[in-house]
């Protein structure tokens, strides 16, 4: 068992597998990362969890760091060979790639969850973070358009987030129970942190807080909950967050990401570039930029500190309030 | 429209595509293979066809030569990472073969059937011969043995044919119609010739004839029905083919190869090595072993003479008769 804190992380594919991969090396296996299921779709007949992937791709150091998908030293020859036979091929899928995914539906469809064939990859490959979808229910993003309804892929690969982009909507989300694990390590009474990484807020993270009971628990956690902004500078490192908060009219600065979090965190990281004057939450000013496995232990300990003295504030002012009992965590407004 | 005589090959995976690859650049689109698929079966959740793959690709020049099954130029990528989560891997698929496979069992799925996805892909490929699966419908064939019953592929490929076989059942075949693409070939008035490849009798062709419409289209088909003996001096140029006619009390040789396609050949065609005395059906001796493309497209053109001087002679012996009505080629003995 690990004497470390315990830490929840709640993240998407690449952006917030950076911090994971910080947090695991750090803290190891007090670590568990809640990832979107929101992008799984079936494929060629095969169900894909782009998100999981990644997340243990690059805990077990397989992933490929330039394309910032799939696995390093990755072949095509399915996919060309699928072509050759007029197969779809939009989707790009390496064939060191495909074993998962062939490999999970076939699980799937023998009864086993999503959160136990992710449990026994990863420990096949040797990663020490718990890796928790959000839920074995599925759930799909769909996002609203200019020119329509989406599904996320035919969005995010099929048309490269080009269409001007109206509202996400998480179909079954209401319906959908978290997953098991995800809940145990929310509940736990020893959580010192709950992170919520620098992924896509809109299409990454809503996914997870779409799901009630996930949201509930998230509120209701022993632990303070510690946002890391994805934005530098008014920009996104990687993807379609600046693009996206643009077409929803946000201003796109650490204050938009403040409000878009604003009934569940505590706390919220943003970078240097993104330092503000009045914030409505406790801010941590830091360099977020990930490009170095240390950069990434760094942010994930300034996380981890920041909850800490979140914590420790909270439980102060609680004190101070003496004999009236104050929500442990909640609104304290420090 | 081909010109050229129009042939029914009946076959198996590699000894029977040589044949077929020498009858598809002698014949070309005068060709129709149709191909066991008793041998089929589902695998990580893919449909998988062994022997019609095998005939797409080696008339397509995409098979391996030297392994004898597969796809020339191979990768092996997916079965790596596979083995890396812990999943099956005892039957090899290569990168390239894998997208025959995933595309085969997605559009399976849809409601397209085997024939229409075989086809396609043969066009795809560029191939000119019809090649058309003897069936639609389910058909497997297990091996009952000294061990108990196997699987095809359990015996095959995962016991190497060790146990020693008693008997070999298709499961559903009695059930079963051929595919329509195979009775239409066959009931063409206009046939030239049926020939039986040299495939292993018993776990190749033995499926096919199994599917009692397919075995009366045969019987009633206007063309004379030549066999070619997989043996060649007692012995089988590969595959178990000798050791099960040990295992089952046959001698190995061209008279058991006679006997076991008794009922329904009209000539056997043998290597100069089985020459026999007696035997019972017409024979034409020639060298059967085929290494090279032109021994191919010899033993392929050897095959159709034999068939043209069957028809030749039959119908001079039912002239002789006058009169009499005799069936048009049936153990007319000559």
């Amino acid at each position: 068992m690990s004497s470390g804190p315990k830490i929840v992380a709640l993240c998407g594919g690449v952006g917030g597998a950076k911090l994971v991969l910080g947090l695991d090396r750090r803290f190891g296996a007090g670590v568990t990362a809640i990832v979107n299921t929101g992008d799984d779709f079936e494929h060629l007949g095969l169900h894909i969890s782009p998100d999981v992937d990644t997340v243990l791709y690059t805990l077990a150091e397989l992933s490929d760091p330039e394309r910032g998908w799939g696995r390093a030293d990755e072949t095509w020859n399915c996919m060309k060979s699928l072509s050759a036979i007029g197969g779809e091929t939009w989707f790009r899928l390496g064939d060191r790639d495909l074993a998962m995914h062939i490999e999970r539906t076939r699980q799937l469809r023998s009864g086993i969850s999503l959160t136990e064939f992710t449990a026994s990859v990863a420990k096949r490959l040797g990663v020490v973070t718990t890796v928790v979808p959000m839920s074995d229910d599925p759930i799909s993003t769909v996002v609203h358009t200019e020119e329509g309804a989406l599904p996320f892929q035919g969005y995010f690969v099929g048309r490269q987030c080009e269409p001007v982009l109206q509202r996400v909507e998480f179909k079954n989300a209401e319906r959908a129970q978290p997953s098991r694990a995800a809940l145990a390590a929310l509940q736990d009474p020893d959580l010192t942190a709950i992170i919520i990484c620098p992924s896509n807020p809109y299409l990454s993270i809503d996914p997870i807080l779409s799901v009630p009971s996930m949201r509930d628990a998230i509120r209701s956690a022993a632990a303070p909950v510690v946002a890391v902004s994805p934005l530098i500078g008014g920009k996104a490192v990687k993807g379609p967050t600046a693009k996206i908060m643009s077409e929803l009219k946000h201003d796109c600065g650490p204050l938009a990401i403040a409000a878009h979090y604003q009934d569940l965190i505590d706390g919220l990281v943003v970078d240097y570039e993104d330092r503000h004057a009045a914030m409505p939450v406790p801010v941590r000013v830091t360099a977020t930029l990930m490009q170095t496995l240390q950069d990434r232990e760094r942010v994930a300990s300034e996380c981890v500190a920041f909850a800490e003295l979140l914590s420790f504030e909270m439980h102060k002012a609680s004190q101070r309030k003496s004999t009236t009992i104050v929500p442990a965590k909640k609104r304290s407004n420090l």
